[in-house]
């Protein structure tokens, strides 16, 4: 008898943060009809360690009678070879593409440890990165509209709309200045661009949302409240997005997309350059 | 003549975000000795964008005499099969391992669009994430103690040490709800635990940094000002420290490191899970 979707164990190993690991491995899965039970062990990264994980192996396949599925990432070839000795599905994340390169290259690949998500030799990536996370946090939800010339970007929208959480993850993970500005209800029949952003124009964008949506989402937040109620999500909703077309306010409707899809539509539209850390 | 560290253009492509695709490129290209120009085009998702995109490919390929390097993810065949079609040096950053997995699991492959990182039906990882990156600005800095009992972690240090980058971090990518707390320097000399703290004992986790680093990173912030003084540095970190050990607060040295080692160590010295989004 099969069960329609079957259930596996997953784990991430890696000598370093198991980020990556974990980035492709769920792509991956995501691809096939199974229900996992994840774990991560990261900086595994001596023989000991390593030793400790593959007990976790052995009690998975001993527990479930399959053997699970594990997508790793190791630079030290003994301490990888001691993984593979385990009972498990193994996939490396790189090294089939490290060696495809290798071959187009012809060029020798320098495995290194931790690399790709270290600080390094990379300072002024780090110092900006900081800068934009600060940046960022002082200018959430309109707390000040100062330094606007500093600014990559001006997010406006209603609250709830998307707008906090876009601008820090811009921040963190490219490395942009992100000013959001909400629009209060008050201002709503009188809805007019701040003369504060009007040399900024060229940064300005919208983020808007179903009103079904926002309407869920502030519930979630002030349930049965006026601030959730359809009919107020509605009549902001109208205001702010014909806002956006009157003053030609690039923006997008931001339901069921996650920060990273807002974040990277934004990019998209805008031009904005994407820093890598 | 070769010139030793070779210039090399790199696309990343895909009809989500590309968010995977620049991940793993990045970590595959830290193993050799190249310098990249690297462009980004998500939502690459019908004919007419991958026709744009080849466009590009092509361009390269005229200016620099070399293929460019394409790390790329595509679900829909016949873009794929398009895309496949330009000058280029062709990754597929997913295909390999899902083709393994397939086998290994005696089970089809169903491609989805954009699965990896889109809200989808997951309402309530979406909300949760949301409220841990809520919790976790309300709770920065020392801002409020309130609501302690829902925090996952309370980290502990001196000014500087990297507790707000690594609690939005980990918020954002973790789901966790992270209190940050500054010591300030007029405490230092009578350092105690505040007793707001105490029932929360096993959630507080400490960052300290070398004396060094916190002067270069002080110095940036406010150039040599009293604060940013070694001597200053040195003396709140021996005390910060001090408290650390006599209390028994695990901590960790964060100098050199990224915001997201930082947060996989805490991860695992706490034993906390990651939730995944």
């Amino acid at each position: 008898m099969h069960p329609k979707i079957r259930t596996r164990d997953v784990f991430y190993i890696s000598d370093g943060t198991a980020i990556t690991c974990q980035t492709v491995g769920h792509a991956v899965l995501a691809q096939f009809p199974l229900k996992v039970n994840e774990q991560t062990f990261p900086f595994t990264e001596n023989g000991h360690k390593v030793a400790e994980v593959i007990k976790e192996l052995e009690r998975s396949f001993l527990a479930t009678g399959e053997k699970p599925l594990v997508f790793f990432s190791m630079v030290v070839p003994e301490i990888k070879q001691q993984l593979l000795s385990a009972n498990a599905l193994f996939y490396d994340v790189l090294q089939t593409m490290v060696n495809f390169v290798a071959d187009d290259l012809q060029l020798e690949p320098k495995p290194q440890l931790q690399r790709s998500h270290s600080v390094g030799k990379d300072q002024d990536g780090y110092f900006d990165r900081i800068a934009a996370i600060e940046y960022t946090l002082s200018h959430d939800d309109g707390i000040s509209l100062r330094g606007l010339e500093d600014a990559d970007l001006i997010l406006l929208g209603v609250s709830r709309s998307g707008k906090t959480p876009t601008s820090l993850y811009m921040a963190m993970q490219f490395g942009l200045r992100v000013v959001n500005y909400p629009f209060i209800a008050e201002d709503l029949a009188k809805l007019r661009l701040l003369p504060e952003f009007e040399i900024h124009r060229h940064k300005l964008f919208g983020l808007t949302i179903d009103p079904e949506r926002l309407t869920e989402i502030r519930n979630n937040r002030l349930a049965n409240s006026d601030y959730a109620s359809e009919s107020q999500c509605e009549s902001e909703l109208f205001s702010v997005e014909s806002l956006f077309r009157r003053e030609a306010i690039p923006y997008i409707n931001t339901s069921s997309m996650s920060v990273e899809e807002i974040s990277t539509r934004i990019l998209e539209r805008t031009g904005l350059k994407r820093r890598l850390f």
